[in-house]
C-alpha cells in the first residue's frame, strides 16, 4: 500500500468539483459535487446526536438501497433545526444535482454543515449549479476538499493505492471538521471514494470498522454534531474479483480503509479549533478495548489536560484523574504513565523525573501521552485530538454573531 | 427558616479556626479544624473517582462507626498519588488534631486538597499545630473557611435557623472549589455542622439528598477529583425531639441542610475558574429526575455553550445539540429553549426573536437556560455552572510549575 495524490478522484471513475454559489460570504467555494461515472455501492454511519438535520435524514433512507451514484456537499448552512422547510431544502439539493448530471434523484446523497437555525438558500444551489454545467473535472478532489471546509485551515485529503489479486486498487477520501462545531457547532463530514468491487454489505462493514478506529476516536471538544456524516462510493471500476466474503482480499481493503481514515481523522484533531498542539494518547493494558477508548477519550476529553499541555505543564496528576472517572474498571497501582518516552507515574504514584526533559517533550507540536493500566490485560487503543487554547475560546466566543 | 451568619461555627457547641503551616507559600492559611464540644453523628459522601487521596480512604473507613469529633483540613497539597506514606501522613495529621484536643485518633475526620503527586509535608502541620494550642474560637468559620481556600476567589459559607417543634436549630457550612481543580487539579470539600439532634442513618440519607441537589448538580469543567468530600456532623445540642423516623421534622431538616449546600454549590459554580458569567440551567419536561440532570449537565460541560456564554452569543444551536448527544430519551420537536425569558427556539426549530433582547439578556452577569422538552413529563432539575473564559486556559495552562 502506498500514498497517492488526488483525493476522492484518485480512485478510477470519480469526478469532483466545488464552486461558489453565494451561501458563504466573499465568493468563498461552498458546494462540492462527487459523481461516479457508473452506479457504486454505497454505505454511511452518522452522527449518533438524537438532534438530526435533515440531509442526514435524507441520506439515511436513501442508502436503504445500497447503491447511489453522488454527493453533494454544502457547507456554510447545516440545514438542521428548520423545521420541515430542512427535508424539502435537502431534496430540492439533491434534484438539482441529479437534474445537472442527467441522474436519478434518490443516487443522490447529500451533506451538509455550517450555521444552525437558518434556512438554506437552497435557491442559490440550484442557480449556482445551472450555471457551472461541466464543471466536474477528474483532477477536482483538492477543490471539492477546499469547498466544505468551514473553521478548517487546511483541506484534508488522503488517498492510497495498494493491490488485491495483482489488481491496482484505490481509495480516496477528503474530509472537514476542526472542533466539530463550527459555525455554531457544525460538523464532521467525511467523503471516500474506491474503485474496488465490494459487496455492499462488506463495504458497509469495513466503513464501521474504519470509521470507529478513526473519526470515532478524535475529539476536540467532546461535542458531537447534528450533522456528522461519513459516506463511502464503491464502483468497481478497478476490476477486481467482487470481495463477496470476508477473506484475505477484505483483509487488505479494510486496512487500506482503515489508513485513508486515521490519516483524515488525525488531520482534523491537528486542525482542532485554536489548537497549538496535537496529543496522541495510547491506552494500554485495559480489560476490553471499549474500556481503553472510553479511557482514552476521557483523557482527551478532559478541559484540564488539554490546557496543561497548552501551558506544556507535565501534570500527569490530570491524566491519572482523568481516568480516574472515565467509569473504566482499572486498578490505580499498577498505572503507569508516560510522556514521550518519559515515565512520569508508575503504579498511580509519582516519579521523580527530570523536569527539564519533561518540559522538552511537552514544547514540541507532536506530544504522545501512554497510559499502561496494567501488564495483565492486552486491550488496547490509541485517540488523537489537541490542546485547549486562547483561541479555541475565542472562535467559540462569537461564532454565530 | 432563615439565613445568619457566623458559617461552620453557627451551629452550638462548635468551634473552629485556620492558621498558616507553612505548606502553602507566603504565610497564607493552610489548615482548618472544626471540633464539636461532644460527639457527634456524622457521614460523609466522596468522590467516585477510582483513584482516590488517602485522606479520602482514612476518612471513609472512620466514618463506619457513625460518629465523629472534630476535622482536620489542609489546603496546598492533596495527598494523593503518593504511593503508601500518604496513609501514614493522613493518620499523622488526624493524631496531632487528636493529641492537640484530647480526643481519640479515630474521632478525628481528614481532608485535604491541592498539588498532587507531592508528599504532604506532615511535620509543618504538627509543628503547627503543637505552636498554635488554644487557636480555635466559636466564631472561627470564617477563618476555617479562609484556610481550606486554593483558586477560590473568596470565603463560601452559609448557615441557616429554623424550627422543629418551637426548639431553634442550626446548620452551618463551608466549601471550597473553583473549577474542582486546582493546584493540579484538586478538589471539592465541603463541611456541614448542626446542633440538631437525629439518627446518624437519617443523617446520612439528608447528606445524599442535599448533595445531590447541589454540589452533585454543578460542574465548572466536567472533572472530578481525586479527593472531592462532603462531610456532616451533628451533635445534637440544640435539644429537639430526636429525628428518627422520616417525619415532618425530618422533612424541614432536609429542605434546610439543602438550602445551606445549594447556596455553597452556587458559590461554588459562580467562583469556577476564570468564570466571567454564572449559568443556571433548568430541564423540565423530562421522564425522570437522573434524565432531566443528565440533559442539564450534557449543556453545562459543553465548551461550545460555555464559550458562547462568554462571548454573549446567543448560539441556542448548541445547547439542542448538547441535549442531542447527552443520551437521554427526548424528541427535538417537542423541544422549546429559552434565554432568560425569551423563547430561541420552539419545537426544535429556530424561532425568529429580537437579537437586541437577547444580547441584553446575556450581557448580565447571571444568565438562565430554560429547556423544556415536553408538557406531557413532569420531571426537572436544575444544575448550575460558568462560561468558559481566556482565564480558564491561562489559570490551567500553568498550575504545576
Amino acid at each position: 500500500m502506498q500514498e497517492i495524490l488526488g483525493g476522492v478522484c484518485a480512485p478510477k471513475g470519480f469526478k469532483a468539483s466545488g464552486i461558489a454559489c453565494g451561501i458563504k460570504k466573499n465568493k468563498q467555494s461552498d458546494v462540492a459535487l462527487l459523481v461516479s461515472e457508473m452506479p457504486a455501492a454505497a454505505a454511511g454511519i452518522f452522527t449518533t446526536n438524537k438532534v438530526q438535520a435533515a440531509p442526514v435524514l435524507v441520506s439515511k433512507q436513501r442508502l436503504q438501497k445500497g447503491t447511489a451514484r453522488a454527493i453533494i456537499v454544502n457547507s456554510g448552512n447545516a440545514n438542521a433545526c428548520v423545521g420541515p422547510d430542512g427535508m424539502l431544502s435537502a431534496e430540492k439539493m439533491a434534484a438539482a444535482a441529479a437534474k445537472m448530471l442527467g441522474i436519478d434523484e434518490d443516487s443522490v446523497l447529500i451533506a451538509s454543515t455550517g450555521v444552525i437555525g437558518v434556512p438554506l438558500p437552497v435557491e442559490k444551489i440550484e442557480s449556482g449549479l445551472a450555471q457551472n454545467q461541466g464543471f466536474l473535472s477528474a483532477s477536482g478532489g483538492n477543490e471539492a476538499a477546499r469547498a466544505i471546509m468551514t473553521t478548517d485551515t487546511f483541506a484534508k485529503e488522503v488517498a492510497v493505492e495498494f493491490e488485491l489479486a495483482g489488481v491496482s486498487v484505490r481509495i480516496g477520501g477528503m474530509a472537514k471538521g476542526s472542533g466539530m462545531i463550527h459555525p455554531n457547532m457544525a460538523t464532521m463530514l467525511g467523503f471516500l471514494t474506491s474503485d474496488v468491487t465490494i459487496d455492499q454489505q462488506l463495504l458497509h462493514k469495513a466503513l464501521q470498522r474504519a470509521g470507529e478506529l478513526s473519526f470515532n476516536r478524535i475529539t476536540v471538544d467532546g461535542d458531537t454534531s447534528t450533522n456528522d456524516s461519513l459516506f463511502i462510493l464503491a464502483n468497481g471500476k478497478a476490476g477486481n474479483k467482487k470481495i463477496a466474503t470476508v477473506d484475505k482480499d477484505y483483509q487488505i481493503f479494510e486496512t487500506a480503509l482503515i489508513h485513508v481514515c486515521t490519516g483524515l481523522a488525525k488531520m482534523m484533531a491537528r486542525d482542532g479549533e485554536g489548537a497549538t498542539k496535537f496529543i496522541e494518547i495510547k491506552v494500554s493494558g485495559a480489560v476490553s478495548e471499549v474500556a481503553a477508548v472510553q479511557a482514552g477519550k476521557s483523557v482527551a476529553n478532559s478541559n484540564l489536560v488539554k490546557t496543561a499541555m497548552f501551558g506544556e505543564d507535565a501534570n500527569w496528576g490530570r491524566i491519572l484523574a482523568a481516568v480516574g472517572y472515565s467509569g473504566i474498571d482499572f486498578d490505580p497501582q499498577t498505572t503507569d504513565v508516560y510522556l514521550g518516552g518519559l515515565l512520569v507515574c508508575k503504579g498511580g504514584t509519582a516519579v521523580n523525573f527530570d523536569e527539564t526533559k519533561a518540559k522538552q517533550i511537552l514544547s514540541a507540536k507532536d506530544i504522545l501521552i501512554t497510559i499502561c493500566l496494567s501488564d495483565k490485560s492486552q486491550y488496547e487503543a490509541t485517540v488523537w485530538t489537541c490542546d485547549l487554547s486562547y483561541d479555541y475560546v475565542k472562535i467559540n466566543g462569537s461564532y454565530r454573531s
